[in-house]
């Protein structure tokens, strides 16, 4: 691609570095960016900014957040000894959306996964099991994609605090096999943590 | 959407305005800025604010450009009498990837599309036909795009400028009609530059 300005070259190589996004969208983008108000760009460009530089993780259970301990985890009415373990935040977004669960969470920020180069120790698995093994949690419920890499992660986080005197389970594979959980329906997803099954049972399938 | 963090919630906005990206895909690239090291979002936003901030156009073809005449217009070796007249940006970048037209361009920003509030006062039309009046222009070759807002946009200059001593031409109909043209095969666009026709007997057929 030949541009006529290196500061749309910039503008699009940059705009183009985001996943999914090819050169010709990345020029599309930026050219409906040139058409509108000055504004909009500069407030794209300070949100990004502000969200990167600003943005903290919850010390507890590494929910995106604005403050050191999420709006979950700080909830004095939510029971704080059901513990829900999921990949990523856009997860946390898809059950509270469901308004069936009332414990708390834990990010694991994505699974396991070693085609993509992603072992346990790049993921929040340590402090999960610490917690567990601090011995105030009562129930952990895996509520992972339900795709290979999600068993994988559920069964090495498993096989860590078997020991512990605790209940796992997982969600309620009404969800499709090889199905991401955040575009699962609402319904769909708060019954499947309604009916969580213990999860040795799920490994006996 | 329930968002755990305002800078969270600030960015996915921002980034859901542009064009095809909904809450959903602007979540996911934001979620992914957050994964990225903090100079990726950093050169994203500021790549971004430099080109809205001090991106010029061409004064005299209307072109994207870092200098008040664009490189083409600049070129003593293009032919200056012979002007190729596109929709925007992308179709000068694809006409010249083609490497078979020596002319300059002019770009109208957009289409006459009343359905999209776009009328001819919204586009680049006035310094198009005062050039033509001038006298110095030989031949306008109409390179719009063969939909119907295309040929409106090409009959309403047409119009203007016919009792002018002029040829005008429109590029060979060999893209298929109601394709946009910045999709089309570059064989298939440098042939229908080549054999080019007289704008009149395009009304015909
Ligand atoms: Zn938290
Ligand atoms: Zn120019």
């Amino acid at each position: 691609m030949e541009f006529s300005s290196k500061l749309l070259e910039k503008a699009v190589n940059e705009m183009s570095q985001l996943p999914g996004i090819g050169k010709r969208t990345a020029l599309r983008l930026v050219l409906h960016l040139l058409r509108q108000p000055n504004d909009q760009t500069m407030q794209l460009a300070s949100a990004l900014q502000n969200m990167r530089n600003e943005i903290k993780f919850c010390k507890s259970c590494h929910n995106i957040s604005d403050t050191q301990l999420c709006e979950i985890c700080a909830n004095p009415h939510r029971t704080s000894d059901i513990i829900c373990v999921v990949e990523d935040v856009r997860d946390v977004m898809a059950i509270e959306n469901t308004s069936s669960f009332r414990g708390l969470y834990h990010v694991l920020g994505g699974k396991i996964s070693p085609m993509d180069g992603v072992g346990p120790n790049d993921l929040n698995i340590t402090s999960l099991v610490d917690k567990v093994k601090q011995g105030e949690i009562k129930e952990l419920i895996f509520a992972l994609s339900s795709t290979m890499e999600g068993d994988t992660t559920n069964f090495y986080i498993f096989k860590q605090i078997q020991d512990c005197d605790i209940v796992t389970s997982t969600i309620a594979r009404g969800i499709s096999v090889g199905n991401e959980l955040e575009y699962t329906d609402e319904v769909t997803l708060g019954r499947s943590i309604m009916n969580r099954i213990p999860f040795e049972s799920s490994l006996k399938s």
